[in-house]
């Protein structure tokens, strides 16, 4: 691949963003964008991270990932987090606010970036798009190129996302091993247990717990989704049910559970003795009250960073399908695509095989993607097979760190930033 | 190893039982005493266990473990959980109570039982101790023998306690892990990280968090010892200081933190609009603390039996410790000893070599042993060096289960009991 090949008569820098929640492999994908950039020095000089995301891009702080070794640039593969920093900071509209687009452009166009990586969820799938346009706009043809990521799985078209099935190992595994400690127990202590999952508009991670067990019997025994409005006297009667005939009952809850009304039950209004807003979230709601109306002993956890940042038990098929799509969009953009982004297209399930594909970011833009009803079970507290085949392939395999004195070694980028070129600065 | 050795003149049954809160590692204990005493038949017929620890013993529901393959006995150093289950029941004093010691001798000599090996905490150290005297006392002389066990590391005399190590690194890793994730998103997002974990009287399982980071500007920034009477003030301006250094702070929070009054924080009255007793722990309780007086966004996890049931990512030398005390405990009752029970003796730190010892189980019954003062850091919210020499070695090394489809391979006991051979049922 050369320069010419982009259409370019010369190499120019590629930014490179993280943007959103961060996941166990969001690096990984980092890592595959710049290992793959380094490879193909004719169309891509350098490539600069934006320190947290998109906010450095706008106040022009600009990591220079030349300045990292190859080994720590290899390491990004097993470390979790976001290595260069991302945000939670979506741009306006084009006609609300053109300032943001034009500062974009204008470092951009200060630092010869003619490609723009963005590693996001659906919110920044708009974003890159808009910079694509805004570019063309003003005269600045820029390459816009995006990597999915989620650990929510809620992108459309692609058939999984980056960083969900390795979430989903944490979860299906964490719910395996507290149900046998909750069964060990349940003769006369704990009988039900609640572990509050991730996933605020889709149930995919409260969905995943389901792989835990096979059979009836086996935890978990209630799932509660976003998907299915919540109804307590069926939830309490499931519970009782599952207490008498199992000993115990395992519920795994969605943070996004709402009630008919569409509220989410988290936000039901209860406020403690100060008038706050109650401080648990939604794990020790439905624990309480299986409480209040059967009288068991339970126990709750809320699983919250821990499980999108368990790099320590990562679904290798996860990780190089993460690094995959850093490595699809780079080439992409080499082969002179622009605004679309690589997708993970499954080929077979038993056994899984999978591609890459290309989307264009349009389609994947502010798009959800939910647990559609043939994969909840017809009482709606658990998974279908159809599921369960759907789910299984994301969690396989393992990818260990490297560990030193019992903990994993994770690497910390030098983070040197490139010295600025412009006069005005930027107020966020 | 013959029966003559243990002055019983034929060879006799063994009585196992795993007693209060399980943990990650304690079937490797029971793998242990089993695949040891299967090695002196001579002395040991058969080893049942109780369903349900104790609470077997007295309904006379008991595992025969001859039933089980030696496969599946190997599997259980893998399986987290209490394979036969476990109990929360304590025994009444012998003054008090006598019929349920009478009852216990009552099934030992109806299944021949001539061993009782206890696996658990302090409290169960007590009874196995009441148990060897009521034998006696009845005439019918029992060799009782602990097996010790607990996450919470409160016993005295051994170094350390099987179950700890593998809390205390998962623990560690996930303050590490999760660490790595506030410090991505502290720009625009979360600032305050708070994890929960175990430890309602001693802080070893938080003090362990303190492995995640070497230098003050590494997580966790924070941690609440129960043995630190909790200082709101002191407590904010801590979480400030680090806001303002590092751009973020975590908090690792242990369940038994107190006030000066020795108030659990947990309990500070904080009811809901309905007037129960607030939901979350002080986990959410201490997150919502530094919201409401610095205006820091934050997130919170509860890990609960998460951390110690995760088999997943145990500590190598818990394991090996785990086994050994089992094995040990059987080695103990054949050689003749009794109301004793193994204990793990350091004999260096650096490189960290330990071996097992014996201690009387009056020794250990009813004590804990707390974090002492010079394992706190001078602020009381951190460890100090001589904290880190004593924890770091028992979090070392990996022990990873077997997989298949993406997820740990655990066993599960047939679990056949022994025929009753007495005709009065007990209610517990």
């Amino acid at each position: 691949m050369t320069g010419q090949e982009t259409g370019r008569s010369r190499p120019q820098n590629a930014f490179y963003a993280q943007s959103g929640g961060v996941s166990a492999v969001i690096n990984a994908s980092a890592c595959g964008v710049i290992e793959t950039a380094r490879k193909h020095r004719l169309a891509i000089r350098n490539v600069y991270a934006g320190r947290h995301g998109i906010v450095g891009a706008l106040t022009e702080d600009l990591i220079d990932t030349s300045k990292e070794s190859a080994v720590d640039i290899m390491a990004l593969r097993h470390t979790p987090g976001g290595a260069f920093g991302s945000a939670r900071y979506k741009l306006a509209g084009l006609d609300a606010n053109r300032t943001e687009y034009t500062r974009l452009i204008e470092v951009f166009k200060a630092h010869d970036i003619g490609y723009f990586f963005y590693n996001g969820g659906n919110d920044s799938m708009d974003t890159a798009q808009k910079v694509a346009e805004m570019g063309r706009h003003l005269g600045y043809p820029l390459t816009c190129i995006g990597v999915p990521k989620t650990v929510d799985n809620d992108l459309p078209i692609t058939d999984c996302c980056p960083g969900f099935g390795s979430a989903a190992k944490y979860i299906a595994i964490s719910t395996r091993e507290a149900a046998l400690d909750v069964a060990s127990m349940a003769r006369t202590s704990t009988k039900v247990f609640v572990l509050e999952v991730m996933g605020r508009h889709a149930g995919w991670l409260a969905a995943a717990a389901g792989l835990a067990g096979q059979k009836a019997a086996d935890a978990p025994h209630v799932i509660l989704f976003p998907e299915v409005a919540f109804d307590a006297d069926r939830f309490l009667a499931k519970v009782k049910l599952s207490v008498e005939r199992y000993g115990y009952c395992v519920i795994v809850v969605s943070e996004g559970v709402r009630d008919a009304s569409g509220k989410f039950l988290a936000e039901a209004g209860t406020k403690d003795a100060f008038g706050h807003a109650q401080l648990g979230g939604v794990g020790p709601l439905v624990a309480e009250m299986t409480r209040a109306a059967l009288g068991f002993k339970f126990h709750w956890a809320v699983a919250d960073y821990l499980q999108r940042s368990a790099r320590h038990i990562v679904s290798a098929v996860d990780v190089e399908q993460a690094y995959a799509v850093g490595k699809a969009a780079v080439e992409f953009a080499v082969g002179g695509k622009n605004a679309v982004l690589p997708i993970i297209v499954r080929t077979s399930s038993k056994p899984y095989r999978w591609t890459i594909g290309e989307a264009p970011l349009a389609a994947i833009a502010n798009k959800e993607k939910k647990v559609p009803r043939n994969f909840v079970s017809a009482d709606g507290f658990g998974i279908t097979a159809a599921c369960r085949r759907y789910l299984s392939p994301l969690i396989g395999g393992e990818d260990y760190p490297p560990y030193r004195d019992g903990l994993p070694i994770y690497v910390k980028m030098k983070g040197i930033a490139v010295p600025k070129r412009l006069k005005r600065s930027f107020v966020l």
